[in-house]
């Protein structure tokens, strides 16, 4: 295929739904073959909410299974640490693998400049890309948080809420049920930091 | 103004008619008014490339007056270094300060993520933004050198070519004629080493 024709590569994004990843998909829409991909180790159905917005967005979606044995793995070292992002950390490099092997010319993220996890490096992020054959590339990470929330406020709809409430699909959502399976969910208000979570509900009709 | 209407954030970005800067006003035109800026000391008339290939885009454009001092302090530090790494990194700074003083929402540079230099830290981000109530965004600093040829090569038209040649408007073409000016021309080929610039001729259609 002629690389120099309009959006001949094709490209898939970690997508949870909320309004980072969301944010991605929008800046890379017009540059990429841009496929949604929502991960998930098939413990919960909240991926199925990333897949109703992704479509209502109008972009290609798939389903990314995930290895349960990264789950079990993940979520040892959070019950252990006590708190989260070690976990989440081994996930994310988890799912970006998985993502990396399947058949894009390009992989993605949302991950910001400020994010403190995940985290994807420079030196990591060469690794994916030697070890796969494929460009690694994280459109938010040269944006810092208030750059992000005021793009999001100009071009998305969005709602915002506690954590625990928020219907999105990134790891935590699925990490927490097992935790809570294991040691109860009042485990989990100590392990989890209460942060806001969104959801994007559209875009506004100006930006498409 | 209301801030939730389209396009309503003015974004300044650094504009040297290469690849790297026109991908980023690329990047960022669906979301901000963009006005593309080149920085010049005043000694050049590289400038009036930049400005003529911003115009040929259909981008708004204002030249950026840099502060002489800073070409001269530059200059001595290329020569005292006998590389031009420093020189170049301290006048990408004070354009960026420059750019901030100026009217803008946000300011945006073309550094990748693989560049040497000029670089912008976390850290210096930050400051920036704190010292100037801006956002500092860099769009292709979540891009790697493989991803931005895919992408230039998708979505640009471009000539390349050695950096004596190429007709383009970075700090290197005001810098390189003030140490001519003391040192000659001789003096030139073993501070700046070789490497290929680009200038973009044009859009491919597809894109706008």
């Amino acid at each position: 295929m002629d690389e120099s024709t309009p959006r001949s590569l094709r490209l898939g994004l970690l997508y949870s739904g909320g309004k980072d990843s969301t944010l991605a998909a929008l800046l890379l829409e017009d540059f990429y073959d841009v496929t949604l991909t929502t991960a998930t180790f098939g413990v919960t159905d909240d991926w199925t909410y990333a897949r109703d917005t992704a479509r209502s967005l109008g972009f290609t979606f798939e389903k990314l299974e995930l290895d349960p044995d990264v789950a079990t793995e993940a979520v040892e070292t959070i019950r252990t640490d006590g708190f989260p992002r070690n976990g989440i950390q081994r996930v994310h490099q988890h799912a970006l693998e998985r993502l990396a092997g399947m058949d894009f010319d390009a992989i993605a993220d949302g991950t910001r400049r400020d994010d403190r996890v995940p985290t994807v490096s420079r030196a990591q992020a060469q690794s994916l890309e030697d070890r796969y054959d494929v460009d690694y590339i994280a459109p938010l990470s040269g944006f810092g948080r208030q750059a992000v929330d005021r793009l999001v406020e100009s071009t998305l709809d969005v709602t915002v809420g506690p954590s625990e409430e928020i219907t999105r699909a990134d790891y935590e959502a699925e990490l927490r049920a097992l935790i809570a399976e294991r040691d109860g969910e009042a485990a989990l208000g100590s392990i989890f930091p209460a942060h806001e979570q969104t959801h994007v509900t559209g875009v506004q009709d100006w930006n498409r």
